[in-house]
């Protein structure tokens, strides 16, 4: 098994490499160890899915120490590196968001998703503070000789004050900012245009994640637009959910189970999927 | 809010209506907030669910508290009313089987799923005993005044020694002690066939519950067959797992996120899934 520094370090060439790649977000154990057996080279966790499935709606209304056991879960049944999405923290400064990436560092974990925006109160943390938590989680990962791997994701394209344009100038200024405070990754939540992604990737001179959503280029199209991380955000949960939710009005409609049963996966399939992989022979 | 025991009489009206019904099992809060929405008069969780959705492979390997959680979790979000797979009910004996009883109706569960497979010995525990769960479970709803829904599940039909034939007579002789012994219905595990359905539900002479799989009969049928309760099983975790592993092996094939995107319910449908429904108004 790898280290976990060696997991980080694979996690982050995926970063810099010469073609994008896609990280699924997974919101319990069973999504995680499927999106691994699918290929994906690392598995993140969606706050909104795993929040949701566990009866408390996205932001920080549940209690640090159980998305904390979620991915502590996650992460010791995958074999691949492990990112945890920490929504803005836990900590209104730096102190708190150490604390929080320290137990999740603790739980398996080998990258973070912090996000500035606070859903306490429901706006941006100002830059300068932002800062502040990215760098103090890049000291803790120079500490404990752990080169954590930091996607930092701004909200100034939505959740910002002005006009789109200055909005967009905001979001770009601090994915800039993060990037030299010591983000690996910038992640401006929102962004979808592709003529805005080209903007964003040559004004922010770094990796840049996008999220999957509709109006989304393909991913073909990502690549020569130069994105770097296309991330599933809470996407597989909207889209299992709509699922069920399909198959639900057929059943109620005409009786049809036929959804439930076609190219559903069996039953050791699924039981497969609570243990680790085995370890390839050799 | 209905109380308890008006959640468990109108579960088991359900079981005597003229008409069968269709009973979903959840393996989370989100999943189980979707089948509530999607009209469904209660709901159920799959054991398989909840447990490989944690990282525990099927059976009593996940401690009982935390299935117990699980139950607690989804009971505190739902309207309708809950019924809760306890496996064996993680006791050799009734005294077991009552201890794990009494914290899921603690947990607000008003039915309960309880099998005569041993899932430590892979055996099937002796009639006897399970007898003797069943009734100690009846007396344990007696004596707290909550008329509990018991479900009585056999696996004679695939776990039972002999022929075809004499697993068939097995499980009917288990399923129709079940109901001597209080058991509001039985579910024979594994049975599929029309023609065996039929014969099931004309010898047991009590509500019958099949479980969607490959191979079940349209409900219209199983109306005609005589069946009163047709339950997902793992069915919706193995189909919404197959539709994401169909989504992945999109993404992986052509980069192309149609599937994520198409049909995929919205972030306030999601958020909403973590709360309990509004009260009618009136």
């Amino acid at each position: 098994m790898p280290t976990a520094a060696e997991k980080a370090e694979s996690f982050r060439a995926l970063h810099l490499a010469s073609r994008p790649f896609v990280l699924p977000n997974a919101w319990d154990v069973a999504s995680a160890r499927l999106f691994e057996d699918a290929g994906f080279p690392a598995v993140a966790t969606s706050s909104a899915g795993v929040m949701v499935s566990r009866g408390y709606p996205d932001g920080q209304e549940m209690p640090r120490r159980e998305l904390v056991e979620v991915v502590s879960r996650i992460a010791s049944r995958l074999s691949v590196p492990v990112s945890a999405d920490v929504v803005a923290g836990y900590g209104r400064g730096p102190g708190g968001v150490v604390r929080t990436v320290r137990q999740m560092l603790d739980a398996g974990a080998i990258g973070i998703n912090v996000e500035d925006h606070d859903p306490v109160r429901d706006r941006l943390f100002p830059l300068a503070v932002q800062l502040r938590k990215i760098r103090a989680v890049r000291e803790l990962g120079t500490s404990v000789g752990l080169p954590i791997v930091i996607n930092a994701r701004t909200d100034a394209l939505w959740k910002g004050p002005g006009t789109p344009e200055e909005r967009f100038r905001e979001a770009v200024r601090r994915c800039r900012g993060f990037r030299d405070a010591g983000a690996d990754c910038v992640y401006p939540m929102r962004l979808t245009d592709a003529a805005q992604i080209e903007s964003f990737v040559s004004n922010v001179e770094g990796p840049v994640n996008v999220m999957i959503r509709a109006g989304l280029p393909s991913l073909p199209d990502l690549e020569r637009l130069g994105v770097r991380r296309i991330s599933f955000g809470p996407a597989a949960s909207y889209a299992a959910l709509g699922f069920l939710r399909r198959a639900c009005a057929e059943i109620r409609a005409n009786g049809s189970f036929a959804s439930l049963v076609d190219g559903a996966i069996s039953f050791d399939e699924l039981n497969q999927l609570a243990r680790a992989r085995p370890a390839p022979a050799g």
